[in-house]
């Protein structure tokens, strides 16, 4: 089997480069000079961020298909400029890769990263290819946001409704599946699951959402252009992580309603009642946006979640800081949320 | 022990925050939110580039003080900014530490990042810190330089002198050193040599310039500046490697005067003559400059050397492409240059 030890260290990023050359983004230096360089529009904003996905922490490379892994490394950063309401325009991806590691499957990251750039119009500028340990793929992204139109984590106002895109769970929900052996190709065609026919295409759908997670570029666009989110974050581990780094950003506290989370759908096929409940909660890599806005947007945040067919759901409201962060229950009861997303470094 | 399974994620980046507040540059949105942003001046080009440090293939973290591991982290991202003759401005950190890493050698990087950013006047404007099998550090950095001011690697002519910034070989042997079981604290006392009291300078200064490299920032910004580079690139797989790519990037061959290559004083002490001559040819890491500039320009450079206290050599010329890349020997012979650098991914 030919490994990345017979490939040139150039030769991953010049094949991310050859793959990517379509992208709408033209840098004025690409890939292959010491660094890029680019022409930005005057007058915007010019936001960054970067994410590292580690073999044996954020995907177990013997799981997760090598296009899939390309897909989110880039996606997972562009989460991160869409819940600042930005738009996407260049990264730069730095990877290691173990000596054995198979060329093909190298090929593969390399496919899936060059393909999600082109999907959202943000090309690969840059790149560092090298040997590593253990497989390690980090990108910094760079996005634009008009001045003033860049959504913080810390504009939420008491009375604000709290609002989330999309259903909560799935990926969490897809997490256990492949830790429960169930595996899937690139296409996500599920493999070695003995559930009934009926739950298939639900194993699939959760195994995609955490394989293969889409960032909300778009409405997190809209939101921040449209000024309708006065605070943002996006859902990278867990509502019961990522509200309370809102709340403590914006000074506030707040109430969610355990009825009006939007469960993924799969989750409620897959699992019972409650542990459909917790996972929606404390389940990590949704990527989907947490924001805040005024009771008066309520009517317009719905006419725009129809118009880019994502579902948003009001799931409660932002209190003053006093009040802490609680669970108002289905039975009418208040208890306090933890914070029971997944942390690394725990013991 | 104290490890970082005991440190909150954040902890380590808000660490990296804390002590780099005091950065010239002041991001419109710092670290803590999804993404930092930035007010860039209008007419100026981005310029981005990314290299990642793993350990047991770019340092061994038992080998290498968690200080001057961060230092050179940013060093390196800083040295290909540099090569464009541009100003570093700002840059985003991620970090992979395995969960049995010493709390405190993770706080000695954390000083070094901010360290090094701020002796530049970088700011370090986000970060993502995670647990990893195997401790890596990513940096992505962003500089900023006038409109067609970038120093390309292309844009050398045939006629063209051949410079290099500072002496060749040094981090090369600093690694040989380490490689044989001598140690350096932070501050670079060295340790467990056995080698006679008069060495002992030159084996620490080796051992700093591959454990802590200067980013040639100043020098390849007045070259880019002032119009005298027309190409130009950082030595960071060594002469015999980076030589090439200059070439193959300008369509040129050259030939280098044996005589003329700048050896390390350390190297010089260390090693017998052929042996220093071919580590400053080949020996990778030593993040000096290499350019191509007119024959016109040679009194310019020696003026600028002098100013700038960095000794700057002229080392060959700018060759049409069919002449190859040549060695000219000190008795007067040619040969052929091999590409005979450190290759990630070699068997």
């Amino acid at each position: 089997m030919a490994t990345l030890a017979r490939l040139h260290e150039q030769g991953f990023i010049d094949l991310v480069a050859r793959l990517s050359r379509r992208s709408r983004v033209r840098p004025l230096i690409g890939i292959g000079d010491d660094a890029a360089a680019l022409a930005l529009p005057a007058r915007t904003r010019v936001l960054v961020s970067t994410d590292l996905l580690a073999d044996g922490i954020h995907f177990r490379s013997d799981r997760c298909p090598g296009l899939l892994l390309g897909r989110k490394a880039i996606a997972v950063n562009l989460s991160d400029i869409a819940a600042m309401g930005g738009a996407p325009h260049a990264c730069v991806v730095a990877v290691g890769f173990p000596r054995r590691t198979p060329a093909r499957y190298a090929a593969d990251v390399a496919r899936g990263l060059a393909q999600q750039a082109r999907r959202y119009g943000v090309a690969i500028v840059g790149g560092d290819t090298c040997a590593a340990r253990s497989l390690v793929l980090s990108v910094a992204v760079l996005g634009l946001v008009e001045k003033g139109r860049a959504v913080r984590r810390s504009g939420a106002r008491v009375g604000d409704g709290l609002f989330v895109t999309g259903r909560l769970g799935g990926s969490a929900t897809g997490l256990r599946l492949l830790q429960r052996g169930v595996r899937a190709d690139e296409n996500v065609r599920v493999r070695n699951t003995r559930m009934r026919p009926g739950l298939r295409p639900h194993v699939a759908a959760a195994i995609r959402r955490h394989l293969d997670p889409e960032p909300r570029v778009l409405v997190g666009r809209a939101l921040g252009l449209t000024g309708i989110a006065t605070a943002m974050i996006d859902l990278s581990d867990g509502l019961s992580q990522d509200l309370p780094r809102l709340c403590d950003a914006s000074g506030i506290g707040a109430v969610v309603e355990e009825a009006a989370i939007p469960i993924d759908p799969a989750v409620g096929a897959l699992l019972k009642g409650r542990a459909a409940l917790g996972i929606a909660i404390a389940g990590g890599e949704d990527y989907e946006l947490l924001f805040t806005a005024s009771r008066d947007h309520e009517a317009l945040i719905a006419r725009l979640a129809r118009r880019l067919r994502l579902p948003v759901a009001r799931i409660g409201e932002v209190l003053p800081r006093r009040a802490g962060i609680r669970l108002l229950t289905r039975d009418g009861r208040y208890r306090s949320m933890r914070r029971g997303g997944f942390e690394h470094f725990r013991t």
